[in-house]
């Protein structure tokens, strides 16, 4: 058995690494911490999930964590950095899913999070992990950083696209317009939240300068083998979880649908939890959130248009699993050498 | 491994058995009945299971179905008298989620369902299988019958107050009211069901006369031990899962929380399903569905109005898992001699 | 024109105030008082209002009130009664739309509001008004009381079953179970109203104890000529706008449908607002806030269960409007001899 | 007063029509069609109309129509084409809402629509009525069409960018990314449009190839004085009302914000249904369905992004009104010679 710890458990993030871990065959969970709720009983907090569990938060204190086999850190951008160095100087696991450790060049943190990295040798050693993009270098690795939900799901729709050349995909133009639910967030009141005014929203919050843009360039430049910008803009939306990326691409290759089959079965041949969707008929022709509701899937399809040379990539993930603790826990997985699917095969719930 | 087959395997209640026993690790699906979707591969009606299984729908043929340890039969009222009949006969066990077994008096079905039953033989022999109050009988037992989703919810939340007697319960007038989302009413199109017309409302769709007062007061007379009557008014809300029943019970006894929480625990101190909510804070003080979907629990809870000597339960499930087939699995699971919450004891999903 | 001011203007029944007097032919808005917004444009509170009003918060100064001829007060309780007295005594024509100046008897404030009224004389001299109700005395009145959401909702449902005598209403057991949108909670942001914890939600936040039975009991005991008592119990619905009143009452009489009819039709047979609904067809066969949304109309309707002697009263209103600013426009119709249905007469929107 | 009606008034558009026809203080509505609903109260289809109207529902009899001063058509595509011209051969002044008489160029018909129009001379004669952009068309008018709601939505925060040629816009590459609320879909129960299905979905439905793209390149193309090719996808959101419509389109001119309001600016000021929104604080700051529902108000907001040469130009309407019955209004309006505004300037409802 793995004994795992959930750092910064209280949150929405956090909260869904306990009920995986929990629902876990090969992991004890050993510690949820919380500043602001240690001493509390976790389904205060988390009341799904009372009669689960009668754990209690614990105030973040490092020395007693040395003897955890990994330790999942859901600590808010800025201040994983801070805690995070010192243990993986110890010696421990981490899958580290705040941004702090993604973004392999140190020069992009001052424009992207407006602060100097100041554990640069660190960006080099954490794996940016999704498993179904770099599966080999997660395997056995003991520094994890998992990356942004909208980055996961994006880069899942477009890595296939923009490494097969033959596609011929014009690197000047892509446009990335993402739609959310609530939970991606996070459980902080504000106005903004609240419910007579975010109910039936459809919420241009982030319509420039997203900073998951950073990432997704990060990997599909790597996937190009050349810069590459993404022109990216988020929407909320009235919905709890889910996203659903519409990527819009261009290119003069004039692909047939086969051309873009064969380029997503290459990458995911091998990939329990991305689903191929383009049905002919029937409500859910293509990708939609709602079909991978409480479930580790990343549904992936796409249109094209030969009249604009446009290929519309669509991706859905339930942000929460899939886009963050999901994605962790497959990480963890692979880590360990367990079967990737371990304790997060569930399937989604419908309807709901 | 338990052989299991589920008859009008296309609905959201079969639907929903489907991804329980697929994922339950002691049962093999081997069969999943629809007439119209015979040949059909079952992802493509219950699309949240695709990658999941790669079972396709058969025709139903009795002759088929004798080689399974087990059938569970999500039939309509109505035709489930037609068809279950001679698989109890052949000497198959058969959990029927209908409501054609449901009432052990003969003489209920007309004037409820408005049929003579063909079988009266067979209601003696069927068990009313809520494992909470009546495991004992489920262990064991070859046919049962699985109630209504407001009915086991109700049911829950009532009969603890009313088999105490020292809590002196007004017998005359106990009034449910009930909310449900629309999966309740099952996957047929309808002007009703329609997104414009259903977004946004509070639907008296059944204020008087609801069928599941009949096994409600079958139930909660037998634990009186008087005839009672209820009522019930049912009410569709704006969401897909979940049911909060409200019963209005009336007493002179003037009850102490202590009593009324003694009554449920004497009940219910075994039952895991059951969480007892009745907290002093946050925003979830009292059972709420959001907070059971995609589990099997039954959140049950109370409030005392001393000036109207009132006592108001309340009780939330997930209409499809606790109100029909996860109630349906756990009920197997005491037939086949397993850990009652064997395949269904996950957490709730929370946010969502 | 009648100059109209709002005190407390920033809330959401203040908003709604503005949005229809703006609208109103014969009212120039002429102040909007908010403590935190003085200064302020009105359209960055309410944003639904730019480009239809230029008008900015001012500070609440009562000197500066006295050449209105009506002030709309929307206070919270226990602030109303401390700026309204002066406001009364000075002559204004006033409508309150706190629960201040509600209740007759002021041994009901302790009780309810757990404070002594400061003012009992002026208890007397507010009209409590709902226009359907007692129109003759709002016509001309200078000081009226607008009552709350649930309680104008639920009383037009039970005054006509209670006013006619050969009902026989059973006065013992009236159970009031009223469903309700987000806006009823008001405008602040905690975490109850965070969206990802709202949504979905059938949450019982008021079970017991709801401070709108004393007057709904205030205006049925008049109505019935003896002490009632009501059971009431409040939830909160995944929506913004709008209530389900559901009340169940009990008879021995066997009322017949045409009965029932006749009580209500000889209480509202001259009022335009009151819609009587009970279809044999369609998806709206009974009232349902959806089809009341945006407009200032109640629909009322009703269904009886001969088995249990029951009878049960459906109301829905769209909660800010009839059941708050809508009602205190009608109101100030009557009070200056306009046509009742001035500037509130537009229908609802469908579908929305 | 104006004699008006509305051909296939059962439909969201045709019922959206009656409610704004009947509130119009200069128009009596003489004439509601519908083939399935004729002989029928109005008010039975469109319940939200209860208490408002008496009218019934009558066959579409052409000669039955000639004493009209306008009728307003909400037939479906390529059924206004066989009923219009024979109404406006006839003089009636009439205003289409189908795509039959909105592309100028009959060649565009076979392509988008599939059918040859029959009425090439017609397609001169019908004036493409978007008043913000060219108000002094339709003054005077006897024939209009009224745009598609998506078209109307995108060419409004596009028109005034492709006008001003200073900014330079890449014709080659605009992104257009919509999101609509279900009653764009009609009022037709479909397993696409049940509830259970419908609900919480992001759905593609369109990702290529939608019908608005040809009206909307129409108006840009004439705008820009060039050709353009405009890449539209369409999403369907979780709500009834409502479309934000997302486009990106690419410069490298460096624009400043002030050099986009001055193009938005010049176009819309005397237009009081554009709102210009860019706020810098509050949950509103750019453009959102949610704050235009039950208004014919389009507002239009944008963002630039440096990094990558984007504007993001963003626009919500109700698509009801100003995507359809109101822009048709505003646009009789015009016609006869009334304030534009004419009954069509209530404020939006929010919160909603």
């Amino acid at each position: 058995m793995v004994r795992a710890g959930v750092l910064a458990a209280s949150g929405y993030i956090g909260g869904e690494l306990l009920r995986l871990l929990l629902q876990h065959p090969e992991v004890e969970l050993a510690a949820a911490t919380s500043r602001k709720y240690a001493g509390e009983y976790v389904f205060r907090v988390h009341p799904n999930l009372r009669g689960i569990t009668d754990l209690k938060f614990t105030a973040l204190d490092k020395s007693k964590l040395t003897d955890l086999d990994v330790v999942f850190a859901a600590l808010p951008h800025g201040e994983s950095v801070k805690v995070v160095p010192e243990l993986a100087d110890a010696g421990l696991r981490v899958i580290d899913l705040s941004a702090d450790f993604r973004l392999g060049d140190k020069a992009q943190y001052p424009t992207w999070y407006g602060y100097d990295h100041p554990r640069p040798d660190l960006l080099e050693k954490f794996i940016f992990s999704i498993p179904e993009i770099n599966r080999e270098k997660v395997r056995g690795a003991r520094l994890v950083s998992s990356p942004g939900c909208m980055a996961i799901t994006t880069i899942l729709a477009l890595a296939p696209l923009l490494k097969e050349k033959s596609l011929g995909i014009d690197m000047a133009h892509i446009v990335v317009d993402a739609k959310i639910g609530s939970s991606g967030a996070g459980g902080k009141p504000s106005l903004s939240t609240h419910f007579s005014e975010r109910y039936n929203v459809v919420r241009p919050y982030k319509p420039a300068g997203h900073r998951h843009s950073a990432e997704i360039e990060q990997v599909l430049a790597s996937m190009a083998g050349e810069q590459i910008k993404v022109s990216m803009s988020a929407h909320a939306v009235n919905m709890v979880r889910g996203i659903l990326s519409t990527s819009h691409v261009f290119t003069n290759s004039r692909p047939r649908p086969m051309d873009i089959w064969k380029a997503y079965r290459a990458m995911y041949a091998d990939s329990f939890f991305i689903r191929l969707v383009r049905d002919k008929q029937g409500p859910f022709r293509l990708p939609d959130p709602k079909l991978v509701i409480g479930s580790n899937f990343c549904d992936v399809g796409f249109e094209i248009e030969e009249r604009t040379g446009r290929i519309v990539a669509l991706s859905a993930t339930d942000n929460l699993i899939k886009g963050a603790a999901g994605n962790a826990v497959q990480s963890m997985n692979l880590m360990f050498g367990f079967d990737e699917k371990e304790g997060i095969a569930m399937a989604p719930l419908h309807p709901v």
